[in-house]
């Protein structure tokens, strides 16, 4: 019975080379195109390979943009001595939220993680480093997650720009505002320890 | 800054008319298909477009097939005197697993509800009436949900079969198999009390 609708199986399977997609619910996902109107359907279709064609990196930056230059990198208003460093372009759309950050962004397109196969040579390090060598940049705030992959990455970065005498932060670690601290694991309470400042500030 | 990569928005506003997928899901679903290689890209659009294609109802019992006649309706071996009647296809595949029921099936794409327009015209009940008309069904088993809907619906599909003489049963009721009595709810627990059958049986 399961292997009787070939397409979607098919379907599903496609569904399921998606971030977060498990095979239930990329069998759920699949039902839902074949109730779909054909027209509906016509339109995912293409707006995958439109998205697909016309989405591709930003050669300054390497974020995700469908114009020559992303729209950071095309806003003359942007600080470009200061770069923010992300693991990934839904990274650039969080910090922008803040609006509070008026320098530019350089996306890595991954973290560092040996267990996984991944080398500083498989993520946008090298372009980094090439952007960097070009003089204009005096800060980088590494904006990882602060994952074991993030950490490893944040240092790998701060000693690679050692010698090349650019500043590099790391984004405040600690309790997230309006939580209780009694929720609050150890790791995070630890770090927001160290990273105490007086109330003066 | 939202609104820059009109592929993507567009993309992520497809994917938000899949059964279950919010705003955020959309949008992360749209950039895992960026992230993608554009073979995959291209086989995911024809998938959508192929599967979107070949299924349609089987004439028979409105499952969904790519074939002429879905795969229960075509094995001999099935009891046609014995009709499941479920909302959906989903259903189906989720009888099917249990391997006990060779009867057939009939799916009604929906369930009868009246707040969200849905009435018996909407739904695959005039082919369940012309089936059951052409004499070779005894009974109907009817697998709705234990929700309002489906109650209705199998509420309104045994008032219409009352004068064709056709048996119209229900799924038992009650405590879910290796479930502890200290969460069932009271519906389902009145349910099992009514439904109680002597240890004998």
């Amino acid at each position: 019975m399961a292997e009787y609708m070939e397409s979607l199986q098919h379907l599903a399977e496609q569904f399921g080379k998606l971030e977060g997609v498990g095979r239930k619910t990329a069998m759920r996902l699949a039902y839902s195109v074949v109730d779909m109107s054909v027209e509906d359907a016509t339109a995912f279709a293409d707006a995958i390979r439109v998205a697909k064609e016309r989405i591709h990196l930003c050669p300054v930056c390497q974020n995700l943009t469908d114009r020559e230059l992303c729209p950071v990198c095309r806003d003359d208003s942007r600080d470009r001595s200061t770069v923010c460093v992300v693991a990934d372009a839904k990274a650039v759309l969080a910090m922008e939220k803040v609006r509070e950050y008026r320098g530019v962004y350089h996306v890595l397109h991954g973290l560092i993680s040996p267990m996984n196969g991944v080398t500083p040579d498989n993520i946008k390090i090298r372009e980094l480093l090439t952007r960097v060598g070009e003089g204009e940049v005096e800060e980088l705030i590494v904006a990882t997650n602060p994952t074991i992959e993030g950490e490893a990455t944040a240092m790998y970065i701060s000693r690679l720009m050692k010698p090349l005498g650019v500043k590099v932060t790391r984004l405040a670690y600690g309790i997230p505002v309006g939580a209780d601290l009694e929720y609050a694991d150890e790791v995070t309470l630890c770090r927001a320890l160290e990273g105490r400042r007086s109330v003066e500030d």
